[in-house]
This record gives C-alpha cells, sequence and structure tokens, in this order.
C-alpha cells in the first residue's frame, strides 16, 4: 500500500485505529476451541465486527509462531482474510545481518504478502535496508518503545546529548523515506510523541501503548499530529477481548466503533 | 543444557565449533531439490557429517521462516534430529514485551526444544528477562555484532563515556547469570572481543563472523578465551557450502574437522 493510499483510507473511514490481533487461545472464547482452526475463527469474526472502524490490522508473531506450523497457517488465512484496502502490519520485530534480513523481507512480503514488518534497529543499517527492496512495503522501526524496558538503553544520551532512540530516528531518516518508513513511538509518554515529531515531520507513527497500557488518545493526537495525519494509533486487548464471551465479535466492535468516533472527532478538530 | 554439561562437551570433543546451518534453497545441491523435505534432506546430511567435530548447531529462523509453515517443520524436524548432547541455538534475534517476550519463549523452548535463542536487547529487561523463566535454557543475547550496521548504534559512547554495547554487557549481567546469559560477541575486530571479556569474565560468547566474514580463530580465542574455555565460535558458509556438488555432505565434515583440529590445538595450548 502506498503512503497516498493509506491516508485516503484515514479520511474515508475518519479513523487512524489499528487494531492488534494478539489472539492467544488461552483467551478466546472457548466456544471456538471446538472449531478446526480457533485463531483465525477468532480473527475472522474480529475483522468482520472491526473493518468498518480501522484502517489497519497488526497481529503480533509471537502469538502465531508458539503454535509452530499450524499458528503459521493462522497468520496466513487471518492476512489473506484481511480486506487489501486495510493496512496490514507483521509485527514481528525482526532484524539480521543484511544478507539474512533479505530472507525475512521475503517472508513477511512475499510470502504472507503483509504491507509492513516491525524492525528492531539494534544491528543497524545492513539489518534495515533489504526491507526496502520491496516496492510499496513499509519498515516500522523500534524508536520508542512504551514498555518498562525502554528506559534500560533507548534512552541513553550520547556525548553530543542525543538519546539512543533520536539517533535511531535522525539516522534511519538517511536509510528510507516517509513512503517506506515509518517508526513505533510508545504512547506511554506523550510529550515523548512531540519530541519525536519535531525530529521527524513527515513519517507515520505507529503508536501502541493506547488504553491497556495507559497512554491518552487525545494527548498522542495532540503531541504526534502531522499534515498527513501521521498516526496509526494500535490498540489490543481493549478491542479485541472486549468480551470473552459469545458476543466477543460484537463487543469488539463496539470497542472499535468508539474508538473511531473519538477519531472522528479528532480528525474534525484538526479540519482533515 | 547446563553450562557444566557444555563445558563437558568442550572437552571432550575437543571443540568448541558451533555449525551455523543457514540452508538455502538456492545453495543446496540440486539433487536434494527432488526430495520431499529438501532443507531437512540437507541439513541431515550435514548433521551426520559435522556431529563429531562440533559442540552446537544453529539454525537461523530467516531461512527456515521464508518457507512458511513448510520451513518451521523443516526446523522443528532439524532440531529433533540433532543428537541431545550438542547445544542448540534458535538464531531468532526476537525481543518484545513482557506478555509477548513469554510466548517467544515457549515457542523455542517448547515447541521447538531448542536449548538457547537469541535476543535483541534494544527493548530493555522485560524483553529479555521472561526467556529465564525456562530452566536450563538460555538468552544469547546481542552485544557486539558482525556486520557493518553495528557501527550505527552498539558504539554510541554516552556521557559515561561507554559504549551502549558495553552498556548492554553491564546491565543485561543484572538479569540472567554465567548459567542461563550468553552473548553474541562479533569477531571482526578481535580487541572488541578482549573488550568485552575484561566486562564479562564468566559468561560464554558466541561468537559468528570468523571465516567467510573475515574473522581470526586464533585472535579469537587469545581474546575471547576465559577459565572453562567461554567460547562458541560459529561457521556457517564455510561448512555447509564447502561443496555444492554431491559431495557436499563428505566436504562439509573436512571443513568441520578442519576447524576441530585448530581449536584442539588452541585448547592443548591453554591446557584445558
Amino acid at each position: 500500500m502506498t503512503r497516498e493510499q493509506l491516508i485516503q483510507q484515514i479520511r474515508e473511514k475518519r479513523s487512524f485505529l489499528c487494531v492488534g490481533l494478539d489472539t492467544d487461545l488461552n483467551k478466546i472464547p472457548k466456544h471456538l476451541l471446538a472449531t478446526e482452526d480457533p485463531i483465525f475463527e477468532f480473527n475472522k469474526a474480529i475483522i468482520d465486527a472491526t473493518k468498518d472502524y480501522c484502517v489497519a490490522y497488526k497481529p503480533n508473531l509471537a502469538f502465531y509462531e508458539c503454535h509452530g506450523p499450524k499458528g503459521w497457517e493462522s497468520l496466513k488465512k487471518t492476512l489473506d482474510y484481511i480486506p487489501s484496502n486495510l493496512f496490514t502490519i507483521a509485527d514481528a520485530k525482526r532484524g539480521d545481518i543484511g544478507n539474512t534480513s533479505k530472507y525475512y523481507a521475503d517472508t513477511f512480503f512475499e510470502y504472507l504478502n503483509a504491507d509492513s514488518v516491525t524492525v528492531a534497529p539494534y544491528m543497524g543499517e545492513d539489518s534495515v535496508t533489504p526491507f526496502f527492496e520491496h516496492a510499496n512495503r513499509w519498515v516500522i522501526l523500534l524508536a520508542l518503545t512504551s514498555n518498562k524496558g525502554a528506559l534500560d538503553f533507548q534512552f541513553t544520551v550520547d556525548r553530543e546529548n542525543v538519546e539512543l532512540y533520536k539517533k535511531v530516528l535522525k539516522k534511519s531518516q538517511e536509510w528510507g523515506t516517509p513512503e517506506n518508513l515509518m517508526y513505533v513511538v510508545g504512547a506511554t509518554r506523550a510529550e515523548g510523541i512531540g519530541e519525536v515529531r519535531k525530529l521527524v515531520p513527515d513519517h507515520f507513527f505507529l503508536v501502541p501503548g493506547v488504553g491497556a497500557q495507559g497512554g491518552s488518545l487525545e494527548d498522542v493526537a495532540n503531541f504526534g499530529w502531522n499534515d498527513d495525519c501521521g498516526l496509526l494509533v494500535n490498540s489490543s486487548r481493549g478491542i479485541i477481548y472486549a468480551s470473552q464471551e459469545e458476543d466477543f465479535a460484537e463487543k469488539a466492535g463496539l470497542a472499535a466503533k468508539q474508538l473511531q468516533a473519538e477519531m472522528e472527532r479528532i480528525l474534525a478538530e484538526k479540519h482533515f
């Protein structure tokens, strides 16, 4: 998907919501466990119920890999089921030396046909750039994450007084463009998003941590906004586990609709 | 596998060699492509030919994932085939927020039954510690990698004059012990290994980059040695693609035997 198509989706749906498909057999409704592929059945129902309120889906690979080949089949079926006008994010946090990252790129962009993949920056340029060889596909690079461990290394200040996450942002803008590179920017520190926006005026941010992890949508929009919206805000547990009963899909739809309504109000305020 | 068992293997085999199973359908002998599972057939022959000369095997996940569920089956069969006295490394470079890393740990330690997994440090403590909940399993944390991109962030010097890779080494020693934590320390800068050994006297290092990537085994042993050997030196392409003809397994065995002989000489010099 191109940047232009993504922005068009945001305009049409009045939403910049990404639904995180962190599908866990221990948390999905019990009646689905009797089906042949419970993970796919759950995802299918969630997608049907939420697709009008979001512009992106983000399955996290950990929840699929732990079931071996069967989990990969559920993941592939899920990605195939998502309508093509929705942006797909393989949340895999990969990254390896150049000739190996090339195979990860093949996995996510060719085999799974996802629009984007999350990538960890620790190994530097040659671990990231092989992903750019695929046209209209995206790297979403970890910059500022929303977990407690983010404090361990990401805020390390160098001798030029620059935090590591800012160095990642600066350096990586030499590798990709706003047409093929986004950043993960956690919402647990909304001011942090503002700092990042100053350094990165044009790129989209994928913002986890709204809802269950404590971030506020209002703050994210105020600090992270750019002229093209520039935000994909993810919610996983708050939507997909809104109910763990037979009405799970209906309740997920309502939770997504509620976030979409908040986003619609924000987009109107921003005259977008 | 425990640390003690690993050290015992090194003593008995007179080797600290790890064979990297970066098995690529474009590089394996053509006659294998007609078999039902060419990747597993190749690995099986390589393992049979090299298992007397090495103490560990390291499949890199990228080479398996790019084939989808079938690749995961080849990987699982390969790990099941490796004799249990050899240490197995799932080279996956994973790392995610705490409750997600837990699922990665399940994948590698329960489903695949590997002894260890490589983990990227960028997201900090809670991305690493869930792996320690599995007894006698190991995290191999990326510290100093052997690729060009290592220069982008790993050598960033903070205000206390500490490079990022050294900060990773220092901080992570609070999370794991020499019984469950090793480090990836690239061989392309042998002096770098010496620096790391000063900071980390007891932990094992997994050293890539000897051979095809240009590092010298002699230097690695001189700079990285500790009282328990403390080294697993990986070779992938130099062994598994020693020949791309029908004699590939025989040639791989010879290449592994040659490295083992060098290691035997080093171990004798060190009176180990």
